[in-house]
């Protein structure tokens, strides 16, 4: 029986600055990624985020990402390959320490934003990354875009991995991501994007934008809790899922 | 046999700003209290520093603080006791993620500055601060002002203590610290400051300002490490209690 | 005949951190007091705060706080007067930058949370900021507490002021605010909240707590823009002056 | 009469965090670069560095940067040219506010790290940066790399430039600086540096790496306040150039 994890961000508000919806997502998703205080959250949140997750059973994971709260973990920032072992590691420990004080194991590592894309691409980056989560706890899954030398890097050094895929993002020929540059690259309507998802879990492949069919493997999809629209899409997503016989968790 | 331990604070630079001489100071002490990024350190200081420790076989400490950059984590911050529990638990759970990588075990936590001092005479943050530790690892060691609040909860809650005290502090007759406003507070001659870690080590005592003998409990004593005074000191005091038949370690 | 300002703080959004709704606000109100960096806002949110403030003809201030962005500048922070001085004239001046490339002038001050709260009863403290106010330009309004230590020192120092009065709080026989903490501190129904300014408006009196009248002076009314409660009550107060003549403006 | 200034950066400690030697370097500079909070400084920092350079006559100028603590502003940081404008804006409003409370007029800016390189060689940004500087005072210096895009475009907008040499650095033969990746990019020896210097200011000329005369524009030469060898060799450079009948000052 196929079965698919959905994966959220969570916990990204900081001291007074309230981000996303974390409560109502946490009805509909089976992974949090928690952001751990370098790009969003604080102490306060980070606990409030591995309680709540505890109490509706989802699985609790590490978001970390650069140590920029101005640019939401989102600029690009030169750093060494040493610096970014360290910061994930940093990261990932602190937000242990709240898993400790709960009783409850953390389960992946995401990591956000620039960091994410980087890693994608760059396999020392991602090699850096995939060390520190191994380092710190072999257990860990590494979650990382599908395909990519993050989840590459991941597989190599004996993680076990969650390929990420996108409901609302088209894919190229050679399986990357559209990038968000050119005009094609988001899905706007619903069904179109539950579509894909299906596909993607179902048979292993995607539609790329000019028409030929890609293999793809689908261990997580990405979905997101920061608006209506991603939560009622969320709903739709998990009945969509449900009632093709798809099996929900990570 | 009489022992005492040697402890110090360590990794307090941050970036491009260097404090202190953790290297020199490190071949003196026998426990190190390691900055978790709040106050001072950050994640690339923290990961040397406990390479450091651990290549020195110094016990390894968290010092979390107040979080405060700007003042050094020396500023009163009005803070709930929630938000305490939480960022000690936050900067441990960090200092954790380094000690995990290299194989190293976290052997306490010394609450830093403002945090320290008002942990000393708040009961109620005192509890907040030894929950924190106790929910993250009841194995930890808590350091605090000897015969403190902080020491007395860390008891209570179940955990190991470690009842600190300084060389060059006077004593009032109630065994609290002169307070650094007073003239007297300070004890400016070598000899003098070795003599009362003497008394405290061999008889459990402590000559006050007035004149008058109190008991103090001496487990550990805070030396310095950022100035060529403090390591100078630090290997005479070494040397003295050597010479008296004293144990050094925690 | 009777005038009356209507200040709202502005520019409080951080990065991706969206907080408030300025662009609506800033139709109904009179004086804007922007965020400077430290407690919230930040250089892009600033420029693009007085850009719309100018555009709309509303009286652009400084809103220095606590350097606290995890507290939103509501904790007090254990700071010398003189450190205080200096924040005040580095928040003073970086929105000053703003407004000289944007050709428009800075017309106040008003201190933001617990800096403003303390401000109220602090004459060192008040002193402080009335000084850094008037050393950087003697020409900006001071606004503070209506009868408080902050609208004395600025008065003292050579300062023009503007007292500030609340719509939704109660005031005591002795012409303070009445605690947050106590029951009675609120007032909820819109009504009342009108008919209180109206009152202080109008005669220059309100009705304290005990039912005693007391002499208040209303030079500027605090409105919120961060809630549809807010901007809806900041509209229904501004019809309900001008049907009573009362002109507004600062 | 050829004249030269001399320019150092001033004001980098943070807090607790002390960086350099400020007081001993102004005795023998014409023209100091302060920090502005966001790579370095903060608002003590800033408030004494502008009192001690206005006792010593030396000239003040704002030393904006990315902000980026931890990376003390070395590092790039992707970043829009509306963004640095902002933070450039910001950053010399903010300087302005301590100039104005010391009745002492900023006289120049000069980008810091990362900014400085990038505004070096990328015309847009050097662009956002000039327009920044003449928006908020177009009688405002801008100092940058000899013969840059910084000074072009600062240049172009109708600002007064300073074109920025080295000491202590080798140039190619087309005028521009020897990489720091390069093996033979510092000059070591006090002679050559000082020879170069004198070289630069008297003819207008530097001898390349690969012997080849090349013209270069030297107005300000950059020295070096955090370190022993700094001091002593400014020194020496002083000595030189007035023996050599060459005025200091900006």
């Amino acid at each position: 029986m196929k079965s698919i994890d959905l994966n959220c961000d969570l916990g990204e508000s900081f001291g007074a600055f309230v981000v996303g919806q974390d409560e109502l997502i946490l009805q509909h998703i089976t992974s949090a990624n928690i952001a751990c205080g370098y790009h969003a959250g604080d102490h306060n949140v980070m606990a409030k985020a591995v309680q709540m997750a505890k109490k509706k059973g989802v699985s609790i994971g590490a978001h970390p990402g650069f140590p920029d709260l101005l640019g939401f973990g989102r600029r690009v920032i030169e750093t060494e390959p040493d610096d970014i072992y360290h910061f994930v590691v940093y990261q990932i420990g602190a937000l242990q320490g709240f898993c400790k004080c709960n009783n409850v194991r953390l389960n992946h590592v995401k990591p956000h934003g620039a960091l994410y894309n980087m890693a994608a691409k760059d396999p020392i980056l991602a090699e850096a990354i995939a060390k520190a989560v191994y380092d710190i706890d072999p257990s860990l899954i590494l979650y990382g875009l599908s395909g990519s030398e993050l989840t590459k890097a991941g597989a190599k050094i004996g993680l076990k991995i969650a390929n990420e895929v996108f409901a609302d993002r088209t894919y190229q020929p050679d399986g990357t991501l559209t990038p968000r540059t050119n005009e094609n690259a988001l899905i706007h309507e619903t069904d179109k994007a539950i579509d894909q998802v299906l596909s993607m879990v179902k048979t292993g492949t995607v539609k790329a934008v000019d028409g030929t069919t890609v293999s793809i493997q689908a261990d997580t999809i990405c979905v997101h809790g920061d608006g209506p629209k991603g939560l009622e899409f969320t709903q739709t997503l998990r009945k969509s899922l449900v009632a093709e016989g798809i099996q929900l968790g990570g």
